[in-house]
C-alpha cells in the first residue's frame, strides 16, 4: 500500500463513521478541493515572489502553509479516491505530453504556452 | 523512493532542462495550482451531484477529468517539494485535529462546521 | 458616475489612506479575487443544488453568502480598476460573442461546450 | 437601471432563450465563476508583479485578461442575480467594516491580518 493509498483508506474511514458519503460526490469535493486551494493562495497573495520563497521560515505562516497544504491534499486524495483514479499515474501521463509540448531547446527560459498537441 | 517522491524528482529535472526554476517561485506555482483546480471545477460545473458520480463513465469526459486532476497533482506535489513539505504527513495531521473536532456522534450525517479547536 | 465607478474610487481612497497601493498589482489582487471566490464557494460545497436556490431564506448563511459576494465584488472591480477594464463593457463583449457561439435552437436545454468561433 | 442592472437583464434572457435557467442553481454558478476566475488567474501566474502591472499593454494578453474579467463579470452578476443581492451594496457593507477593523495608523504599509471584529 502506497501511502497515497493509506490516506485514502483512513479518509474512507473517516467519513464512513460520520455517515458524510451522501456529501462527498466528485461534485462537492471539486468544490471542497477549490475551496481549499483558494485558501492556500490567501498565504501567497500579499507575499512578493521571493518573500514567498521563504514563507516556511516564519513558524507562524510556515504553519498554515502547510496546514493548507494538508487541507488540498486530502480532497486531492479523496476525489481521486471516489472516481477511482491514480493521482501519480494522471500526472505522469500528463507530464509525458508535456515532454512532447515543451521542447527544452524551444521553450528554454520562456513561460510561453505551446500549442495543443496535434 | 515513494512515488510522490518520484514525481516530484521528475519534475524538478523537468523544470531544470528548460531554465523554468525562476518561474516556480511558491506563489506562482500556487497560483498555477489554483487555475488547474478551475479547469478541473468546471468539468463538474452543470453535472448534478448524481451525474458527477458516473462522470468516469463518459470516455470523453472522463479523460478529461483525469488529465485534469493530473495537472492539479503535478502543481501541488512541485509546490510541496519547492516547501519542502511531506504532503501525505501534512494531511494525516490535519485528519489528526479533524478527528479530534468532529465527534462522529455530534456530527453523524451533518455538513455542520465544527468551532476550531481551542 | 455609476455605482461600480463610486465603488472602485471609495476602493482607490481605501488603499491610498492604508499605503497598500505596492500590494495592489494585478497579479496579487488576482490572487485575492480568487482566494475570495474559494470561501464563497466554500459556501455551497455541501449543499444540494436545490438548498442553493434557498441558501438566502436561511439568516446566518444568507448573510455569509452576502458578505462573500461583497468580498468578490471588492477584488474585481480593485482589479479591473487598476487594469483600467469596465467590467460592464467587458461582459456585453463576452456576451456578444456568446450570443453568436450559441445558437438558442442547437444549445437549447444542453450545457454542452460550443467550438470556439472561427 | 444601473449598468449592472442592464447586464443582469441581458443575463436572464439569454439564459430563457436556452431554457438554462435549471442549470443557473447558485451552486453551479458559484462553480462556474470559481471556474473562470482560475482562467484569469493563469493569466497573471508566471508574470512578476511588475510585468502584470503593464499586461494590458500586450494587445493580446490584453485582450485575455479583458475577455476573462468579462466572464467573471458575467457569473458574478448572474449569480448575484440569482441570490437577489445587490453586489455594490455588499461591496460597500464589506467595507464599512474593513474601515472599522484597519485603522489606518495602524495598518500602515502592512498586509497583516486584522483580529475579526468584536
Amino acid at each position: 500500500m502506497t501511502p497515497i493509498e493509506g490516506l485514502a483508506a483512513r479518509l474512507r474511514e473517516f467519513a464512513a463513521a460520520r455517515d458524510w458519503e451522501p456529501f462527498h460526490t466528485p461534485k462537492n469535493l471539486a468544490m471542497a478541493l477549490a475551496g481549499e486551494t483558494g485558501e492556500l493562495l490567501a498565504e501567497f497573495q500579499w507575499l512578493t515572489p521571493e518573500e514567498s520563497a521563504t514563507v516556511m521560515t516564519d513558524p507562524e505562516a510556515g504553519a498554515r502553509v502547510r496546514a493548507e497544504l494538508g487541507d488540498v491534499m486530502t480532497y486531492l486524495v479523496r476525489l481521486a479516491d471516489a472516481l477511482d483514479v491514480d493521482l501519480v499515474e494522471a500526472a505522469h501521463a500528463k507530464l509525458d505530453e508535456s515532454e512532447r509540448r515543451y521542447d527544452p531547446r524551444t521553450y528554454r527560459g520562456t513561460a510561453r504556452k505551446a500549442p495543443p498537441l496535434p
